[in-house]
């Protein structure tokens, strides 16, 4: 029997950022990751597999950093557990002093009529099924996806460059759900100039065709041919191991932890996607899986393995992440004015656009659209959306730093910034204060002085 | 006479940001800026009219949003004045109720033998002066730059892309005095592999030539041939007006303010180049003068002209600076190490490298390069400096949010951030957080639990 002091059993983002954590805070601890897959994909790389880059294996997360840090890797499938061992799958078994499950999540199979004929693909993590799936693509003229949330977007933004007829069908009024409606329109647009096809306010009833999907019938009763589909409606928490370990977890909403992210047994933790996340405004169960969430929730378990060392209570998902479809980034965090009215939030919106650059004449320059919610009351921002250039990526997380501090509007307003002609927008148009300003002046009533 | 409730001295990006604010806050006011050039410079755009803009003229900051707020623009000198009464240069006279001066600062001409010589400029924010300095620029082949500091380099990117054979003297050990050697060093390979000279740690003793310049002698005795000298020595403020106005200065640091940007006469704001600066960290002057800076202070004064309505302690200039030069961007904000050292600030260093995209084989993918300061005792982060591609523009302005709000390690270690393949590093290589748990590593003492 292996005996080791710390045991991961996921070899995603989460699992090895927790393990590179604990390496970092127990220097002497015999650390092990257990892993499925030999070869893992990055998560947020896979759309980019099926076009962009080369090979489905130039999305290998490198194991480098595991193994400069001296932690075993074991590939195999952990079947269950009695106390402080793991049996795994060829019937080894493990002792643990430690564990932390991140098995994260398996993307949704919808029942629709049809959905296991040929040619029909979910967004899988597995690399095999990704080598399938990219060969199928090479063979396939008329592809539809259906999902048009981040996973779909990116998906159909791919085939587009590699030169497929492309429709998206989203069952919402718009795309990107996950943003307010007018960047979701926005999407269409620029989908639709690089000769996608986008269906919205429609869902898929049929899958039609004999052994192979030859099309799809929609909610309205009009049909779409495809000889490939792609379906991306959202993943679940991956929950079997709870159940086979005998940990408390719920169905939709993933194996239930505390603030430190540990289960209901004290020596087992759960981070990522597999572990049950709550809103940041509100505390309540939200669906929203990211690989930031899980990275910042496996440096925190990592470190606090076997006494409580960093103290900060989880903060919950606060939602930060970005896409770039076409030439234009996407990007969101914290509430969007949909999620605030769901959710009981009064607030203001501020919006502000401007070039990425000045003047804007600059060779590069693209438009910055700023939108930003502050809650009207107590002045805290709340939330986020951008759309624009590539600054966008690091904008969102500025802007994420800010919630996290809750800066008010006042704070931004006086806040000291950076620009440069070639790298930002104009001291004077810089979006996020303007924005800011223009919420400000939404509240703020002019009494003469 | 002409009155006005409010009236601003300067037309930059800090007399600017000033009024739009007073406009917002204060709608009923009639509100004049006077500026003495009738079509005034992006201060920052300045060094890409060189050769990146066809035109001077592309870099002129726009009226319109001064015109839509219905802010009236005098394009005079102001001379001098009595009590609440601004004197013209054309003998007009203007009431005010507030008056804000934002005259900006003026580039240092330093003591050298023969600087007086034709074809010697400094890189002055005139567009006339520009102009001429365009013209000389096509005309000349052998370029030398004294100076190089952020606007040094500027300028000699610029020229190098214009084809001309261009070096750059710098005084101190490196370029760009104003990070840690490291990134000097860096750069100087960068203009060296663009076909540029640099000579560090040597001045320039003497301008030779007979009435227009054709060569420098340096400290050394060594000579370098030239038909052009641009020198970039930095900027002084200007207290010209602060003389005239009876206002309490200082000749090298500005005009003296309090908290609230207020001068010696209460109805007197200074804001921007031309107000005293004090360090965020010491409190002490600092000569860092950035047009950032001056919007946060101009937004500051604009809302709290007739009553403080936006309670926030100025809190010193923590400099958030960003540059690019060939395709590398470079970037600081708050303390380096050389200045820690200097202003007697503890401090445990964190490094951190990776990939600006993941997977890295991704188009466009260059790399980043992040250097954090921490308070050792108490945690905070003091300062930050990167180099790398264009989203260093914004990072630095993250890592600026992140010291103004205090923040520890432990905060940035269980930071939420949003990655993106085709925007960022991956979420197990993003730098910020890495070079912080860099710093955790080297004050933490493990003891065996």
């Amino acid at each position: 029997m292996k005996q080791y002091d710390i045991v991961i059993i996921g070899g995603g983002p989460a699992g090895v950022a927790c393990a590179l954590s604990a390496k970092n805070t127990y220097p002497d601890k015999k650390i092990a990751l257990i892993r499925k897959e030999s070869k893992p994909m990055i998560p947020c790389g896979i759309p980019y597999t099926l076009h962009t880059l080369k090979e489905v294996d130039d999305n290998i997360l490198p194991d480098n950093p595991l193994q400069a840090a001296k932690i075993d890797i074991i590939n195999s499938e952990a079947v269950s557990r009695t106390d402080h061992k793991i049996i795994l799958g060829n019937d080894e078994d493990i002792e643990f002093n430690k564990l932390v499950l991140a098995v994260g999540s398996r993307a949704v199979k919808p029942k629709i009529e049809g959905v296991d004929k040929n040619n029909v693909f979910l967004v899988r993590k597995n690399r095999e099924y990704l080598n399938e799936l990219k060969t199928k693509i090479n063979e396939a003229k008329k592809i539809v996806i259906l999902g048009g949330g981040y996973i779909g977007v990116e998906v159909t933004d791919e085939l587009l460059k590699a030169g497929k007829d492309v429709t998206v069908v989203e069952m919402m009024d718009n795309l990107l759900p996950t943003m307010d409606d007018e960047f979701g329109i926005k999407l269409k647009e620029i989908i639709e100039s690089n000769n996608g096809k986008v269906v919205t306010g429609k869902s898929i009833k049929k899958i039609t065709g004999d052994k192979s999907v030859k099309g799809v019938e929609l909610s309205d009763g009009s049909n779409i041919d495809c000889d490939l589909l792609i379906i991306s409606c959202g993943y679940k928490p991956n929950v079997d191991l709870a159940e086979r370990f005998d940990l408390v977890y719920e169905e939709d909403k993933g194996i239930l932890v505390d603030d430190y992210l540990r289960t209901s047994d004290r020596d087992v933790f759960a981070i990522g996607d597999c572990a049950a996340k709550y809103d940041y405004f509100t505390g309540e169960f939200t669906n929203i899986m990211l690989a930031s969430t899980a990275m910042a929730e496996g440096r925190l378990v990592g470190s606090n393995l076997y006494s409580i060392k960093v103290i900060r209570k989880y903060q919950g998902v606060l939602g930060t992440f970005s896409t770039k479809i076409g030439n234009t980034a996407f990007a969101v965090s914290g509430l969007t004015e949909k999620r605030a009215k769901e959710k009981g939030l009064e607030y203001t919106v501020g919006v502000a656009k401007a070039p990425d650059r000045h003047p804007g004449k600059l060779p590069g320059a693209s438009e910055l659209t700023v939108k930003l919610l502050f809650s009207t009351y107590s002045h805290n921002l709340l939330g986020a959306q951008i759309s624009g250039g590539d600054s966008v990526g690091e904008m969102i997380n500025m802007l994420s730093v800010m919630i996290l501090n809750k800066m008010t509007d006042m704070d931004i307003d006086t806040l000291q910034i950076g620009t440069h002609p070639l790298l930002t927008t104009s001291p004077i148009a810089y979006p996020i204060i303007n924005a800011t300003v223009d919420a400000i002046k939404k509240w703020y009533k002019y009494q003469p002085v």
